[in-house]
C-alpha cells in the first residue's frame, strides 16, 4: 500500500473517524482506524460497542500508488497527523506491520495492528431511506437525549425511542421522571417502525453533523440504523426490548395555563434554585399561582435562607390557583431545549405532570412530573 | 447595616474576593465573606490558609444608610449575585443575623454567620514599596511557578524564591528536575529580601491582575508579602525555610549554541513527544547534533513505533556533535514562557544541564536537567 493525501484533509476526516474508536477495550483491534485504499478512493473504517463509522474519501489531492488494507493504532496516529504542517503527507507499508509517514522534515514509523483480526462490519441500507434537513435532525437530538435516564437500571430509559407513523417521525425519551416528545414531519408512505437508539449514540452523531451539509439519510430496519451524511456512513446498534407506551401519560386538558418569556423564567428558576445547589441534582423550587394572580417562584433552606422571585406571566388562563414543587434542574434542562421566546406552562393539578411547550417550537413538549413537599 | 450598590460593580469586586475563599476547612467560617460597611467604603474581607484579599470599595454607586460588620456565606452569596439583573441591589440586615437583598422582583434572605468567629487579619505595608508594571509581574508568574515542585516532599520547592538584591528582583523555581529564573530591575536601594511565597498564590495572584492597571506594589518583609493592585489588597504566607542557592547550579560556558526558531522546536518535539505519550509525565526524547552539522530530534517506542525529525538552527556555534535525551514535558513547558520568535539552546555536554534563552526575554533562563538513556 502506497499512496498520498493533502493532510487536513486526511485529519478533517480522522476527526468524525475517532468518534468511533474504543479507547478502553477488551479488543485491541477496536482501537485501531481500518485504512482500505482501493483503486479511486481511501476508506476509513472505525467501531466500538455502540457505533461502526465508514467515511470514504475521494479527494483530488489523493494519489493512489498501490492499493491494501491495514489496521493503524488509532490514538497516536490521530495524535500525529493533528501535529503535522500544512502539505502533502505520504504513506508506505513495508514489511507489511509498519506503516511510513512522511511530511516535510518528519519521519513516522508506526507498527500496525494484524488487520485480519478485525471484524467484518456490515452498513445495511434501503434503497428509499428517510430524508432529513441536518439542522432538524441535530435539534431532534438536543431536543430529546438529555431527559434519557443516565442509570442502568432500566436499560431501554437509556435510549430514544424512534417511531416512524402516519408520515411523522417521533422521538421520545424518559427518564422516568420527565420525558421529551418531538414530532417531524417526513415524506409518506413509509413503513411504521418503532426502535430504541442508546441515546449516547445520537449525541456522538450530534457531533458529526457539523459539516456544511443540508440533507441526512436515515437508513432504518428493525436491526440497526444507519445515518447517512455526505461521505459519511454512521450506524448506531439498537437496545433490545419495549420501550414504555408513553403517549397516555402526556395530559390533554389543562385548566390552568401560564405564558412567559423563557427567559425571564429560566433566570427567576435559576437563582430559586441556588439556595438548594448542595443537593445538585434535585434542588426543588415551588411555583404559586395565587388568588391575586401573581406568580411567584420560591425555594427554602432552613439552614441557608430563602428566595421569592415574582414573575409576570404574559397571558394566563386559569380557574383556581396552584401550588406545585419541581425540580429546578429537570424544568431549566427543558426550557433550554426551546427555540421559542416564549412558553406555555400547563398544568392540570399539583401532583399531575405538567408540560411546557414553545410557541415557535411545533411538535415538542416537555414533560416533568412534580415532587410532593410537606 | 443598610446600603445599596450598583450590582456589577459589586460582582466584579465578588469575583477578585472568592480566590481567597476556602471550600474545604474545618473552620467553617472561612467559607464566608466578611463584608465591613464603613462611613463612605465597603470592605470585603476573604482568607484561607495561603492567601487573604481585601477590597476597598468607593463607588459612586454605593449608597450607605448605616455601617456595620456581617459574616455572608460565600459560595452562595457570589452566586446569586452572579444571577441578578443588572441594576440596584439592596442590602438590610435584619434580626442581627439575616441578610435581606432585594433587586427588582427578586427577593433573598440569607442566613448570617457569626463574624464574632472570624478571625483578625492584618495586613503589613511599607512606606516605600517595590513598585512593577502589573504586565511584568504576570509575565514573572507565568514564567516561574510552572517550574515549581507539585509535591510535598520537600515543601519549600513547592514555592517562588524571590529575592531583591543589587537593585533587581530575582524569582527562581525550581523541582530539582528543571529551573525557571527571571530577573528584573528595580527601584535603587532596597535592602536585600529572600523569602519563598507558595507558587499558587502567585498562580492566584496572576488571576487577580486583570484589571486595567499599570501598576503593581510590592509590600515585603521577612513575615509577610502584600501585593498592592487597584483597591486590592493581596497577601500571602511565605513558606518556612531556606531555598537551595541555585546559582552554581546554571552553567556559565557553552561549547555548544544551537539558535531555533521557537515555533519549529516546539512542534518538532511535540511531535517526537508523541510516541511515548502514554508514559504521559515522562516522554523522554533525544536532541542530536550530528557531526555533519544537521539536528534531529527523535523519539522510539519498541512497542509503537519511531518518530524523526529533521530541523535547521538559524545559527550554530559547536566544537562537538551532541546527543542528548531529556523530557519533552519539561522542555516544552520551558519554550512556552518565551516571548521570543528564536531561542538559543545551550549545552555544556550530554550529562549536564543545558539552558534555553530567548532572543528578546531579557533576564530569563530555563535550565533542564538531561536523562541518561541506554
Amino acid at each position: 500500500m502506497n499512496f498520498s493525501i493533502q493532510t487536513e484533509v486526511l485529519l478533517n476526516n480522522l476527526l468524525i473517524s475517532q468518534k468511533a474508536l474504543s479507547t478502553k477495550t477488551p479488543a485491541p483491534y477496536l482501537q485501531g482506524i481500518k485504512l482500505e485504499v482501493n483503486e479511486n478512493e481511501l476508506v476509513l473504517l472505525t467501531s466500538n460497542s455502540d457505533i461502526s463509522i465508514k467515511l470514504s474519501i475521494k479527494d483530488e489531492s489523493l494519489n493512489i500508488e498501490s492499493t491494501g488494507e491495514i489496521l493503524i493504532p488509532g490514538r497516536v496516529f490521530v495524535d500525529f497527523i493533528k501535529k503535522l504542517d500544512k502539505g502533502i503527507v505520504e504513506f508506505s507499508v513495508v514489511d507489511n506491520n509498519v506503516l511510513k509517514i512522511h511530511s516535510h522534515n518528519t519521519d513516522l514509523s508506526l507498527n500496525l495492528l494484524n488487520v485480519d483480526d478485525y471484524p467484518e462490519i456490515n452498513f445495511y441500507l434501503n434503497d428509499l431511506p428517510i430524508k432529513l434537513e441536518s439542522k432538524i435532525m441535530k435539534s431532534v437530538i438536543r431536543q430529546t437525549t438529555f431527559a434519557a435516564s443516565s442509570v442502568e437500571n432500566r436499560p431501554i430509559l437509556t435510549g430514544v425511542n424512534i417511531r416512524v407513523e402516519n408520515d411523522k417521525l417521533i422521538a421520545i425519551a424518559t427518564d422516568s421522571f420527565r420525558l421529551s416528545q418531538k414530532k417531524i414531519d417526513i415524506q409518506k408512505n413509509f413503513e411504521d417502525m418503532n426502535v430504541v437508539i442508546p441515546s449516547k449514540s445520537l449525541d456522538e452523531l450530534s457531533k458529526v453533523l457539523e459539516m456544511d451539509l443540508d440533507e441526512i439519510l436515515i437508513h432504518l430496519n428493525s436491526k440497526s440504523i444507519v445515518f447517512e451524511y455526505g461521505n459519511i456512513l454512521f450506524q448506531s446498534r439498537l437496545l433490545e426490548g419495549n420501550f414504555p407506551e408513553t403517549s397516555r401519560l402526556i395530559p390533554v386538558e389543562f385548566p390552568i395555563i401560564l405564558k412567559f418569556k423563557l427567559d425571564d423564567l429560566a433566570i427567576a428558576v435559576e437563582r430559586a434554585s441556588l439556595l438548594s445547589m448542595k443537593d445538585n441534582y434535585n434542588s426543588i423550587v415551588k411555583l404559586s399561582l395565587k388568588p391575586n394572580d401573581e406568580v411567584e417562584i420560591t425555594s427554602n433552606s432552613p439552614e441557608i435562607g430563602k428566595v421569592v422571585e415574582e414573575i409576570d406571566p404574559i397571558e394566563k388562563v386559569s380557574t383556581t390557583p396552584i401550588k406545585i414543587a419541581f425540580s429546578s434542574k429537570y424544568f431549566l434542562d427543558a426550557l433550554k431545549t426551546f427555540n421559542s421566546s416564549e412558553v406555555y406552562v400547563k398544568f392540570t393539578g399539583e401532583i399531575r405532570p405538567f408540560i411546557i411547550e414553545g410557541t415557535d417550537d411545533q411538535g415538542l413538549i416537555q414533560l416533568i412530573l412534580p415532587v410532593r413537599t410537606e
